[in-house]
């Protein structure tokens, strides 16, 4: 009761710090504009392996390796560890993860997994049901391109509303000690469908769903966009910025001067051919972990919505004529010295 | 660390009670000898639809509406549904519920996933964040051959330690309010990789998952079978529980007195020629929703450990030459005056 805050939200019994993160990228992402903040860049987009699923699972496994390393502990001293992708049957998760041998709550929320795993990570650790918990989520363009769209051996042409898979994974540890990020509060998504029906416009497909969880958070918690340092979402691109802004604007909560989406960050679109910016579960989870959150434990930014967006898109569903329902998860992150 | 209960289990701050179950299920099932327990039986195993998937997310959507309609609650009184299904990208969980519009959590744990739901949704009620939670899970027989093993007009032969994926669907309703059953305890599985191959035979794949999660309970709550009037594995079916049995055994904790599976209870697997029994995420949930449980809130068993239990078989990484590991997650339910 005391912890439910309006219709959607809840504000955390007790601060959960992000005690360490740790990314894993491609190539291209490497030679992208943040190229420079990601712990680790592969050359190889097979990671040694010979398939893009087997690699997106060493990329999972490596992230959280890193991220465990920096925080000086060991995969056993997490007690749980919420994990998923965009692969069916999150097999980049299970397979890159047996090796730590942890209790493993298996998510999905398309891309906007890594909003879901903060969220229920956090959720855990402010109860007491754990100390340490980890979040880890990775998505692979070819991995992603050949089980939603075309194997990229096609080469077909891309339009310009296309968002790029990212190839990377994002690892986050949470726990109860300090550090100088905290998560305070969490807004879960609803399922929205605007009618969106193009496999290649993953950010139409998301945007209302990411401008209905930015709405109904600030309403919840009465705030406006000056209470915030920046509201970030996760893979929105050109096309689902512009949505967004609109719908926000519509509801009566602007966000313009507040604004950022990590898609637009990992990829100079222009450059690097990549369409309207880059997308999936690894984007919003490298881009929070390595160029963005730095900024809040600098205390440059206090306050900050991050709210990964999620495209439920299904080569099964799609093939049958369905829409491209969307989602997005929320959380808080603050500051403190 | 109060409620951490060893390494891989809690003990709920608060008990949390389960107000109403519902499940809906096709032709077969209703034809089995539990047949008589469930809610809602379909004739038409397309549910009024036009594909096998629609008709699975038609059943998640029907057995929540059951669920909450014995509850006399509306679906916006629902302030979180956890929910998943076998499907690539979970779809039968996303096209199905989506007109609840309540914040969602999807998870993946393939036929344990009902296990998760309970889990996660117990302890975000203890923790306070809820006072009320929807879980729901599902398969569909026609659906999963599709997508796992052949399309059923091929008309393959099964071999006889194939499982028969159940079609249905299992809603449960969570809440701070008493009811006689209710949720205490929760352990949380583990990926094990005993290194099966056989996408056919489930409850080989299933079964050392099922053995750990057991044994690493009953070793964090220091018990034997005999503090336990059940403990219920989801889908082994006949092959699975030789091995569960076997393993339990060589661990010191044997299970052989109190051990039952909901796989093997829902079909007559030699007039309905089912092979090793029913598998899927749907058949622990319905099996335990409709004829396990009427049995706690009898008072006939005062405790129970369920264990819906998962194998992570996928069609890419199957194809790509990899096992099929399984998983499992435990919940303790009991019965309250």
């Amino acid at each position: 009761m005391e912890y439910q805050v309006g219709a959607d939200s809840i504000c955390l019994p007790k601060p959960v710090y992000i005690l360490k993160t740790a990314s894993v990228v491609g190539k291209l992402e490497g030679e992208g504009p943040i190229g420079d903040c990601f712990d680790m860049i592969c050359e190889d987009d097979r990671f040694g392996s010979d398939s893009w699923e087997k690699a997106e699972s060493e990329m999972q496994k490596e992230a959280l390796t890193l991220a465990l390393g920096k925080a000086k502990l060991q995969g056993a001293d997490l007690r749980y560890i919420f994990a998923g992708d965009l692969l069916g049957q999150t097999i980049a998760s299970s397979f890159g993860l047996i090796g730590f041998q942890r209790p493993l709550f298996g998510l999905y929320g398309a891309c906007s997994t890594i909003g879901e795993a903060l969220s229920l990570g956090a959720m855990t650790v402010a109860a007491g049901y754990a100390n340490l918990v980890g979040a880890v989520t990775s998505s692979h363009f070819a991995g992603a391109e050949r089980q939603f769209r075309f194997p990229i051996e096609y080469a077909n042409q891309r339009p310009l509303c296309s968002t790029w898979t990212v190839t990377g994974s994002g690892a986050y540890i949470l726990g109860t000690e300090k550090s100088h990020v905290k998560i305070t509060e969490v807004t879960t998504g609803k399922i929205m469908d605007m009618g969106v029906r193009d496999a290649q416009n993953m950010g139409a497909a998301m945007a209302p769903a990411a401008a209905a969880l930015i709405t109904n958070h600030l309403r919840d918690f009465g705030r406006k966009q000056d209470d915030y340092d920046a509201i970030i979402t996760g893979d929105l691109g050109k096309v689902g910025k512009e949505i967004l802004l609109e719908l926000c604007d519509i509801e009566g909560h602007p966000i313009d001067d507040k604004h950022y989406d990590c898609g637009m960050e990992i990829f100079n679109h222009l450059d690097q051919h990549t369409c309207a910016g880059g997308s999936g579960c690894g984007c919003s989870a490298t881009t929070m972990a390595s160029y963005y959150m730095p900024r809040i434990a600098a205390g440059k930014w206090k306050r900050v919505l991050f709210v990964p967006t999620g495209a439920l898109l299904s080569p099964v569903s799609f093939n049958e004529g369905e829409n491209v329902p969307g989602i997005a998860h929320g959380v808080v992150m603050e500051y403190e010295e």
